[in-house]
Parts: C-alpha cells; sequence; structure tokens
C-alpha cells in the first residue's frame, strides 16, 4: 500500500529558482493529501505528473502567503479541468473571507464545490478519518494561529494462516474471530498462541508534518513515534534568537524534537534565503539526530 | 541600448510543466516592464536572475487568473526584500478592489506603496512616457476589457560628426542647433547637407503585446511596422469558430495580423493545451508570415 510524500516546495518565505514555497503532497492509498499550497502548486503537480482529480483535501497549516498563495491558481484550474467532485479545505476560518471575493470574481462558474473546514488551533482534533487514514491536526507555535498534521495509516486486520485453518477446520465465522483479535481454543480447551494462528499485518504507518513553529516541545507528545517527520529548521542554531522571534526552528532544534519523539527519520526544509550552501543546517542537525535529512522540491518520500 | 524581451510564461489558462501563465519582461535601457504575471512569476524571475528591483512598472492586459494570480505572491516578495520605491500597476480598475482584502491581510506592513493606474479600454493612450521611451495601451477585444500594449523607444538625437565640426568650426550652439535638426549654412551661404553633419542613431525600436483577443484588425494600425509583434495563437484555423466565441485567435489569423501590420518579427504564445506538438501551428502561421516564432519560456528575444 503506497504511503509517500511527494514535496512540491520546501523553502521559506522568498522563493528561489530550486525551491518553491511550501507545498506537499503525501499518498496515502491513492489518496491524494495536499499540505499547504504554496505559489506555483500546479506547475508543480504537472512536473511530478500528479492527477490533479485525486487531490480532495487541502491543509493549510497558516495564512501566510508562503503557504496558501497557490490556492486560487489550483482551485481555477480545477474547475477549467471539469472537476465536480466537493474540494475539502481545512483551514484558518479567515481562510474562506479572503478566497470569497477572488472566487466570486475570478471563479464565478466554479464546476465543483469548495467545503471550508475550520482548524482548531488549541488542540488536537481528528479533522479526517476513513477505514485507511486518520488525520489529525494539532497546535504548533508561530506568529500566527498555526497547525501541524498527523496522518496515520489504520491497522489492518491480521490475516489468517491457511494452515491454521486446516489444521483447527476453522470456521468463517471462527476466522472472522480471530481476525477480531478473539482468542481461540483447540478441541482440548487449550488457548492457541496468536502468532501460531495469524500472519500480523505491516505496522501502521504515519507522517507527521510541522511547519512553521519556534522550537515548540509540546508537538512531542503528537508526533511521538512517527516513521517520518517534517519539521521545518529555516536557521542555523547560532540564529537561535532570530528563531524564537521569527517563530521558527533552529536545524539543532528541529532534530532535538526529532531525538526525543523517537521519529523514525526526520526530513527538513523551509531554510532561509540567506544560506546558499545548506549543508551546515545538514550536519548540525545529524549531530543531534542522525537520521536527519533536507528536503528537496520533486522528490518522492517513501514513508516505511 | 538595451531592447530584449524574457517570456517567464507563454501558456494559456492550464500551465504546464515547461509553459506557465502568461508573464513578460521586457528590458528597455535597463528599466524592466512586467507584462501580465501569471502565477509563478517570482521562481521564473528567479530562473531568469533578473533583478526583481528593477521592476517598477507591472501591466496587466486583463482580469483573467492566468495574467494575474501571480501579482500578490510578487508584491508580498518585494516588501521581503524590503523594497521602497513606488510600484505602479496598470490594470482594468477592479484589480485593486480585488487585490485591497488580500493586501490588507498579507501584507499590512508592506514596505513601499502601490500606485493603480486605471487602464482605458475605449481608446488608445499613452500610458508612460520618458526620456528613453514612450508606452501605449490599445484596446484587443476578448470576452472582458483587455488593452495590448505598445513600447516604442524613443527617436535619439543624431550625432555631429567630428570632422563636421573641425571643417566648419562649429560652436557649441551650432553643434546644439543641428542636433535638433535646424538647417546649417557653411560660410558661403549654402546649406550642407544633413548626412555630412551627422551620424543618424539607430532608428527607435518597438515591441507590441496583444493577448488575450479574438481575430481583431482594428489594432493593425495601433501595431503597424513594430520590431516584434506578441501575438496569441491559441488555435489551430480549424477550430476558428471555438477561436472566436472564446475570444482567442487562431495561428493563421495571428499571422495574417502580421503580415498586414508588416511587422519585423511575429512571437506567438498562449497555446491551447490540446497542443501536445506545436509545430502545426509554426506551420499554420508561417506559410502566411514566414517570420513567425514560437515563444519559449525562459527565452530572452532581442528585439533589433
Amino acid at each position: 500500500m503506497t504511503f509517500s510524500l511527494t514535496v512540491l516546495g520546501s523553502n521559506s518565505a522568498l522563493p528561489t529558482s530550486e525551491r518553491y514555497p511550501t507545498a506537499q503532497i503525501l499518498n496515502v492509498s491513492e489518496r491524494f493529501f495536499l499540505i499547504d499550497c504554496g505559489e506555483g502548486v500546479q506547475m508543480q503537480l504537472r512536473k511530478c505528473r500528479i492527477n490533479f482529480s485525486k487531490i480532495n483535501h487541502i491543509y493549510i497549516s497558516h495564512l501566510h502567503g508562503d503557504h496558501c498563495f497557490g490556492l486560487i491558481g489550483l482551485i481555477s484550474t480545477l474547475s477549467l479541468l471539469g472537476r465536480r467532485g466537493v474540494l475539502h479545505i481545512y483551514a484558518h476560518e479567515e481562510l474562506e473571507k479572503i478566497m470569497a471575493p477572488q472566487l466570486e470574481f475570478f471563479c464565478a462558474d466554479l464546476s465543483y464545490s469548495i467545503q471550508y473546514h475550520h482548524l482548531n488551533f488549541e488542540n488536537k482534533e481528528i479533522i479526517y478519518d476513513d477505514k485507511r487514514v486518520i488525520v489529525e491536526s494539532f497546535p504548533l507555535s508561530h506568529r500566527v494561529p498555526t497547525c501541524g498534521f498527523l496522518f496515520r495509516e489504520k491497522p489492518k486486520e491480521p490475516n489468517v494462516r491457511k494452515e491454521a485453518i486446516f489444521k483447527y477446520g476453522l470456521s468463517i465465522r471462527e476466522i472472522v474471530a480471530i481476525k477480531n483479535r478473539q482468542p481461540f481454543f483447540d478441541e482440548k480447551g487449550r488457548q492457541v498462541p496468536f502468532d501460531e494462528l495469524v500472519i500480523e499485518p505491516p505496522r501502521p504507518r504515519s507522517y507527521a508534518f510541522c511547519s512553521d513553529t519556534k522550537y515548540f516541545r509540546r508537538i512531542i507528545p503528537h508526533i511521538e513515534g512517527v516513521n517520518v517527520l517534517y519539521h521545518e529548521a529555516t536557521f542555523m542554531h547560532e540564529l537561535k534568537a532570530l528563531a524564537k522571534s521569527s517563530g521558527h526552528t533552529t536545524a539543532h532544534q528541529a532534530a532535538k524534537i526529532a531525538r526525543d519523539a523517537q521519529v523514525g527519520k526526520l526530513l527538513m526544509g523551509h531554510f532561509s534565503n540567506r544560506y546558499k550552501d545548506l549543508k551546515p543546517l545538514l550536519a548540525e542537525a545529524q549531530a543531534v539526530f542522525r537520521k536527519s535529512e533536507l528536503v528537496q522540491d520533486g522528490t518522492v518520500y517513501e514513508i516505511e
């Protein structure tokens, strides 16, 4: 089952020719979740050959332009492509007010409807839930209300072993009960060990997105043990005062969060334009947490 | 003296990975005029290594999203870069109303001011004039009010030949008079031929931008004899009915305009996404007007 992240844009507010403003696509079993929507998203989606029609949910972490200026172009293009299904946008409630006059003027004949969902910036909240995936938002700490997002696969049922079905002559009802992890007793009344009965499914995978935020340890319980954490790393640690005052994180701090939350891997982005060479940011993070990486626009990261 | 066009975006409403929505930069003696501002302009400017601070004038042909969705990102970035000088935006008066709430929300602390100039969609009008260049707008015919733009270098003064200064012992006052093309008489009272006195400057160059528009012959007097004409060519001529109903032009029609206006060269853009191969559009145009070209994003066209 697919669980992969495509980075569409990874720079801070000032884009470069190689790094667009923040946007990512998370593909969970062919559900394409768009996380933030910086300017140029639709061109980046084209470059990455992502089917526009598969995007039904857009999560906007906060209302700074580098995280949402690509919305109007994408919305307009989806209509030109004849979209019919509802587009769900999760954001601060102000977004709806800001978009309304633009939509009225530029997209008066939109081919589909938009449903806005207002994020909760105080507490963790489940914002999407289907049979395969749960999406939760949780508060970050930036200059304006900002949410992080956590995407978790749902646990799958175990597969009952063919040899167990044969050996114990299991009925359909017994198989369903075993899949639901109910104890099974053989004809002598002994409980059969569970691993003799089933093949366990792969462990559910998870991905957390944290940008923009200052160093904010209160996120740790929310992201604990995720397979992959994307965390902003705007500055080197020597600029930690600037990071704090501007509501951003240093590479060192991002790695500390990753280490203390015991995540599988840290992906860093949202780099300040002052750094022409990003290797020092990587080194700074890896000194704290070895499995740190700098993301690249256009790269697909498999979450394993 | 520089007179060159950089194409930043050249597609119609649906951008591709290789063609962004409409935007161009015309460099006239280091004045950088931005013509239309489709999404992604700021990234394209970076790729083309154009200095953002040199852009003081933006001309928006009409208020369809693919010609102006890049404005808010560019305006925001110019402020992050600390711009001080006034930014002049020439557009339909509605633009100011559409931008106001976005600017208020996203750019409350803009480091510079914006001056809007309302275009005249009824008649040709001079909209900018300095010692080097004149910019005029003129009406096109599209689904919404739309202007074309004409950029003309001003004629330069001739240089008085050194040998003439020596031969006739010209005073400063006489030299100024000759530069102003006043007749000069030698000591015997004979008028000296002008080409014996001066070296003529290069002929002033000109560039016209016509997009979006249906086939509209009334533009011909405005663009007559320009060195380079950019004209939209959205469709092949077999779709001329669609071109007309959607307010666009076919490649054949664009070439007829170029031929009948006796321009030096035709640059075509704004191609419909249905054409994966654009060579047939080029062939169709060249059958009518040999000096037709398809523009490419990121290419610089010297106007000679």
